[in-house]
C-alpha cells in the first residue's frame, strides 16, 4: 500500500481590493485549502474565484472560520461567548457551502483560522462549540486540527479528525510547537522543510528542539502560501514527497474515522 | 377546495443589541418568514433564535438578502455589479442555510430585501444575478417578488414565484403600488388593510386609489412588524382572513409552478 | 460654598435605523455626555444629533471609545495591542471633535466604553495607551474614570480626572463594586438610587452592601438612560440632590486639577 | 519668480493586514498627500503610520473620504442623501485630524476619494454637503478637485481651492478627461507623463487627444502609487519637472484664495 498524504493552505485571504499570496500557483500545489470566509478575511467575489479555482483543480474545499476580525486578521482573541463561538462558525461554514454548491463541490474539511485555531485547542468550550456546529450543519465534516481539545472531542462526537503536521515549525519533546517567540521556532530553509515533511509523512517522526526524533502524527501538512518564497517551498516539498514515494491526496473522512 | 394564503413578514432584523419589532408575536401570525442574513441585518445569533422560532412554530423560513450596507439598513442602493448581487445573495443565503440546517429544516424561499428588492423588479441585470445565485444553490426554493424582472426572469428559468401582495399599500390603476412619497400610499387602518386582504384572496381584486377594483394577484401578504401597531394589524388580517374561510398556509412550491 | 455634582450617561448609542434609549429626555437631566464615537455604536448622524443636542442643552461633550466591535457593544474585550487601543482611541476621539467644532462646541472629557472601561482600571499597559491618546490630541480634556490604573496613570501625565461614582451599583467594603454575577449587586428603587448620589454628593460615603459607610470620591454619578425607567430613576436622581441643594453642573478641569 | 506645483498621491490605502502601494518610496516624491479615513481603506495604525511618514518628511497631511465601502474600495456609489456625505465627511475628516495633532501637523487640504471624488464634481448636493462640512469643521482647509461642483461650490464659500491636473491621463478638447472605457484614456509611459506635467506647469496647456493644445489648469499634479512602476513614473515626474525649473512645494491656502 502505498503512502499518501494531505497538503492543505490557506487561501482566499484577500479582501476586496486587497489580495494576500500566490493562490494560483499554491493550487497546483495543494490537495486541499482551507478558505477564508469572510470574517478575518475573504469576501464573497474571492470565496466564489477561490472556490472555482479548487474545482478546477481538485482541491478539496475546507472552510477557514475565524472571530469577526477583519482589521486584525483574526489573530486577535475576542472575548466571545461559546454561543458566538458556535454561530459565527455555523454563518461562516454556510456562506461557504453555497459557494461550494454553486461549483457543483461540497465543504470536505474546516479548520479553525488564527487565533480561534489556537484557542480550540486548550478551551473546552470553544472546542465544543465548533463541534456543536459541524455536527448540527454536516455531520460528514472532516475536522483539521493539531491534538488538544478541538482534535479529541471531534474524535468523541464521531466526526473525522485529520491531524495537522506543521514541516516549517520547531517542534518540542513533548510534541507541541516551540512558541513563535522563541528563536528557532520557524524554520525557514525550503529543503529542511521539505525533508522534515518526508519524514513525518514516511516515518512518523520529526526531529525535536533539542535534536531528538519524536513521533509525530500528520494526516495533512499545513503549506504557507503568503509569500513568493512560500510558494517556492511549497512546490519543493510537494517535489520532495512525491521523489519519496508519497502520493499527494485529500483527506478521506472514511479512513480518518476508520 | 378551500382557499389558502401565505402570511410573510421580515423577522430578525436586530443587530447584536439592538432589536426591531416584536418577533415572537409575529411568529403566531405568520406562515413564512423573511430572515435578515447579516448585511442589512441580522447577526448569527438572532439568525439562529429566529430559524429556531420558525421551526418551533411551523412558519416557514425565507432568506432576505441585501446590498451590504448595516447603518443603511439596505434601503439605499450600492452601485454594484451584477457579480456582485449574484455572490452577495449566494453568501447570504447559504449562511441561512446552514442554521436552517442546523435545526432541521430548509431554506423554503427567498426574497430581496429593501432596495436590491426594488430594483430586482426593474434591473434586468440584477434579477438576472438573483435568479443565477438561485438555481446554482438550490433550485427549489421559492422566488418572492412583486410582478417585475425578477419575477418574470424566475419563471423562464424555472423557479417557483410566489406573487407578493401588499395589503397596507395603496395601488394604481395599472396594478403597480402609488408611491411612499405621495399622499395615501401607506393604509394604516388595521380594519381596511385585513378587508383588502380578504378582497386579494378571496376575489383576487384590490380597490385602486381611483376606486376602481383592479385585478391583483396575491400568493403571500406581506405584513409589517416592525411596531406594536403592526402586530395588531397582523392578527386583524389573519383573524379576517380566517373568518372568511381562508386557510392559512405557507407556499407551496409544486403549486406554484404548476 | 455651594456643592456641585455633574449627571453624566452614554448618549448616541443606537446604530443606522436601531435605537437605544431616550436621549432626548435625558438631555434635560444631565450636564454631561459620553457619546459613542462608531465603534460599539453611534454612526455619524447619530453623533451630529447627539452633539447638536448637547448643544442645545448646554450639556458637556464627552467621548466614549470602545474596541471596534459593533455586534457584541463594546462588551467583548479584543486580545489588541496597547499600540492598537492608543490609535483606535485617536481615532474615535478625533471623530467626535470634528463634530463638536461643527456644533461650535469642543469635546470636553473621554471615559472608556464597556469591556474597554474595565480594561483600563487594571491593565497598565492600557491606562497608558489612553492617556498618550488624550495627551497627543487634547491634553486639556478631562479623564472620566472609576479609581485604578487609569485615574492614576492621568493624574501622574497632569490630566484632569473626574471620579465617576455609580449611585445603582453596590459598594464593597474595599470601595470596589460588587460584581454583577453577584445578587445584590444593582440597585432598581428610584428612591434608594437617589438617596445614595445625595449622600455621595453631600457626605462623601456610600453605604457598602454590608451595611458600613464607606468613603468614596464622585466627581460625576453615571446614570443609565437605556430603559424608560431609567429615565425616571434619573429624574429623581437630579431632583432629590437639587432638594438637598446640590447644583448639578459639568466638570471644571482646572478645579479637578487643583 | 519661480514656477512651483504641488505633488500629491493617495497613501495609507492598506487595510489591517493588507498593504497597497509603496508609500515609503512616494513619501520623497510628494509635497501632499491624500490619506485615506477609514471607510475605504486605511486604519487606525495606517492613519497614524501615514501621517508620521508625512511629518517625518514634511508632506502636507489630506484627508481622502470616501463612501463607507471597505469591500469596494469606495469605488462604487451608494445612494446616500446629502446628509449622510456630510456627516460621513465630518467623522472621516476629525478621525484623521486627530492623527495629525497627535503629530503636531494638522490637515492642510481634503480631496473626496473614488466615486465620491467623481459625483462632487457632477452633484450639487454632494458638493453642497462636502463644502458644509468643511466649513463646519475647518475653514482653512484647501478643497482638491478637479474642475466641477465641488471646485466652483467652495470658491463660492471661501475656501481654498486647488484644481488637480492629472498628467497620466488623456483630456478631450473641451478640458474633461477621456473616460477609461476609451482606448487611449490612461498614459503609461513614465517620459510622456512627466512631458505632460511639465507643460502642465510650465505653459498651462496639455495636448489634447486630438492633438490641439488646450488651456488647463493645474495647482497641484495627482500621481499614482499603487504599482513598481508608479513610483517610477513619480520619480521621472518629479526630476523633470525640477529639471525645468518647477520648484515641488505644498498648496498654499493664502495663495489660492487671492
Amino acid at each position: 500500500m502505498s503512502l499518501t498524504i494531505d497538503l492543505v493552505a490557506d487561501l482566499g485571504e484577500g479582501f476586496g481590493s486587497w489580495t494576500m499570496g500566490d493562490d494560483a500557483a499554491l493550487l497546483d500545489v495543494l490537495s486541499s485549502a482551507n478558505i477564508a470566509c469572510g470574517f478575518h478575511a475573504g469576501d464573497p467575489r474571492i470565496m466564489d474565484d477561490t472556490v472555482a479555482g479548487c474545482a478546477r483543480r481538485g482541491v478539496n474545499i475546507g472552510a477557514h472560520p475565524s472571530f469577526p476580525d477583519l482589521v486584525g486578521f483574526g489573530r486577535r482573541a475576542i472575548e466571545a461567548s461559546a454561543e458566538e463561538v458556535r454561530t459565527d462558525v455555523i454563518y461562516q461554514l454556510g456562506a461557504l457551502q453555497a459557494f461550494a454548491a454553486a461549483h457543483g463541490q461540497r465543504v470536505a474539511h474546516l479548520a479553525p483560522h488564527g487565533r480561534l485555531g489556537n484557542l480550540v485547542a486548550v478551551r473546552e468550550d470553544y472546542a465544543a462549540a465548533v463541534v456543536d456546529a459541524v455536527r448540527q450543519v454536516d455531520d460528514q465534516l472532516i475536522i483539521l486540527a493539531q491534538d488538544g481539545q478541538l482534535a479529541e472531542q471531534s474524535r468523541s462526537a464521531g466526526l473525522a479528525v485529520g491531524i495537522v503536521g506543521i514541516a516549517d515549525r520547531a517542534y518540542q519533546n513533548d510534541g507541541t510547537l516551540v512558541p513563535r517567540s522563541q528563536p528557532g521556532a520557524v524554520i525557514s530553509a525550503a529543503d529542511e522543510i521539505a525533508r522534515r515533511a518526508v519524514r513525518m509523512v514516511r516515518d512518523g517522526v520529526v526531529e525535536s528542539v533539542d535534536g531528538a526524533d519524536i513521533p509525530v502524527r500528520a494526516d495533512t501538512i499545513l503549506l504557507h502560501g503568503d509569500s513568493a518564497e512560500a510558494v517556492v517551498t511549497s512546490r519543493t516539498v510537494r517535489a520532495e514527497l512525491e521523489g519519496a514515494g508519497v502520493e499527494i491526496r485529500p483527506l478521506d473522512a472514511t479512513q480518518l474515522r476508520s
